[in-house]
């Protein structure tokens, strides 16, 4: 059941990541092609937003971990 | 049983962190594009945000936390 | 079970707060961007809203934490 | 039973009140950003209908802590 | 049996309730911040609307609260 | 079991009666603000539309109250 | 069992009534307030199309008694 | 086994009939708010749509009855 | 089992059949109304089409009549 | 069982077979109703259309009529 | 089960194949209608799009045939 | 149950291919209709497309076709 | 149940890679449409785009062999 | 257990990690095609947003592999 578990949490939480990770993104290259002068604070920002995106399915990660080596 | 639920609440609480963040960074991405003057106090509006919404998932996390050792 | 009724429960609720907050805190940056000097009175508000909001996850979040301390 | 009965319970209903405030408290900061001479109006009026919808997801709580308590 | 079918009714009926509200309210706030001269009669549509739409699920709450209690 | 079945009955009536009203409701405050002098016309109408949204519901909070009774 | 029918039936019922009834009802008061001169011609069709509407959610109302007091 | 067959059957398709009713019904009213010479035209063509549309689920009422009464 | 199947296969297939033609009998209202000179050719697609899209839903009623019967 | 496979096939063959003809054919009439001198070119190619579309659910009659005799 | 399945595989594919072919179909009518001088071509095109997305829901046929007369 | 498994299986791949194919064959027509000059390489990218938007769900025939004969 | 698991996992994965797939072709056409003189450009990207998107996919599809040989 | 557990979580992760690609990959072949000059700099971005991306993923792919090799 363990096993189960690991592999439900860690698969919804990818879908969410990818999802989010994908808004924010799409959205900065956008942004980045109609104004090439903010080019690198616009990177700067996109990072740090994937960087907090990520910080709660990379929980779900180490819970998954723990669940498939238990 | 338990690590089902941990995975379970997890998952679901970093997919919805993960979509409802990258409405919030794609948006001030996007506005900050626009009005590079504001840059700041977007970016800590944005970092002000983030940590707000990430309130509830983070007890959603502490919850599986303690699920998964149990 | 009654983990798995704590799991269930604060995620539900925290991917609902997580949308809802989402919602709010994108369109204050945005109409921040718009009209930068009414920037005080739009943060006041979406804090004022962020808080209404999160009053019925908490309780969810209370009701999750004796569930499963039981 | 009663546990996950409470847990069910609060969470939809967390779910929904999230949503709903989050349309009524987006939408009043836009019009808000529109028309700063109208703020103390909108803003009541916004804590009204914050009140009116939390009626009912409150009816829920007060059940979910009847179960969850039995 | 009882208790999970309270928390299923009235968690459905109150995430109904929140939605409907949230879309009369916020359409009232935006109609009410572009005529501001109607502001009396828009918000006492709004509130007998209100009234109207939970007229449904406060029987859900009350057979709820009858089978909370049973 | 006719406990839950009053419930669930009664709920997913209460929601779509909610959304139903929650249409008619918001498309009648904003058709009131874009013209003053129909205002008696389309709260007319308006309380007409929604008696007669709510036909079918209350059949159904009748079977619940029959159910949840017997 | 019956009684489980009964009410997934009218519920679903009601449920797409309130929709269907919701968007007639919406929309001819959108109509009604452009045209005014079309008032009374709008309101009768509104009504026949609600009757028409109607015709087989009251079926299903009349299958759910039958099976509600079986 | 039977009266859950005949519920669900005429649920479903109650549901369908009317959001498809709505659907006819509302674009004929608004098409009639246009051009008020072709009313009865548009009435007519109308009426017979929903004839059309129920064909099926008239067959699905009357599969329900059969299985009611069996 | 076969009256439970019958009822699925005709709610499902009149589900689908009312949702189809409502789509083309509301494109038909408003071509009619805008080219009224084309009323009869449109009319007379718009049957033909009806006549196409019930073919496979009267294929499913004829099942369900076989599995209601048998 | 092989009844309710059968009701099964044909209801969900039966539903996307009645929307995709419904999206052609709402498309057709559009667009004769826009080019009246190509009237007879986009009906033939709406009923080629129609063919082609409804040969997989034909299939699934054929497989649901030899599940339902079996 | 062997039937079942076949009936569930058959069905999904054919709504599938409906709908894409669907979305096929009405562009090139629409297509059609604007540049009738490249009738053949559109036509052309539609067939070879209509045989390629045939492919693999004439595999799943193949697979509910063997699985329908084992 | 490797019958269901590969009916499962081929059914949403199935249905995959025939939307993904569905959407690049759709706008291949649409913009060769806009620009016939370039149709030789648009119909070549919408084959080359295709045949890469198969690769997947063919490997999902074969472990389909691989279950179905065991 | 290793037939079934290999067959869900190929059949959600080659979903997921048509879609995403679909996307970016169907997006690849239309640029290129446009502007025709990046077209080597352009299909280069959307090779390289195609091989990123299904290397997820592919080693979902290299588990669902192991599981279906197992 | 565990080879259904590796098949759920790899095919929704893959599900996921494809339409996220998708989403970034098609808004920079879009980006791309209106500012030619700035290819290099928008390849490089969505080569590492790609990346970022693909991270919980392809934990959820090592996941997999570890419960469909245990």
């Amino acid at each position: 059941m363990n096993g189960l578990a690991a592999a439900i949490g860690i698969g919804v939480a990818a879908f969410g990541a990818a999802i989010g990770n994908g808004l924010v993104i799409s959205k900065a290259i956008e942004s980045m092609s109609r104004q090439p002068e903010m080019e690198n604070k616009i990177r700067a920002t996109m990072l740090l937003g994937v960087g907090l995106i990520e910080a709660i399915p990379i929980m779900a990660a180490v819970i998954a971990f723990i669940l498939a080596f238990r």
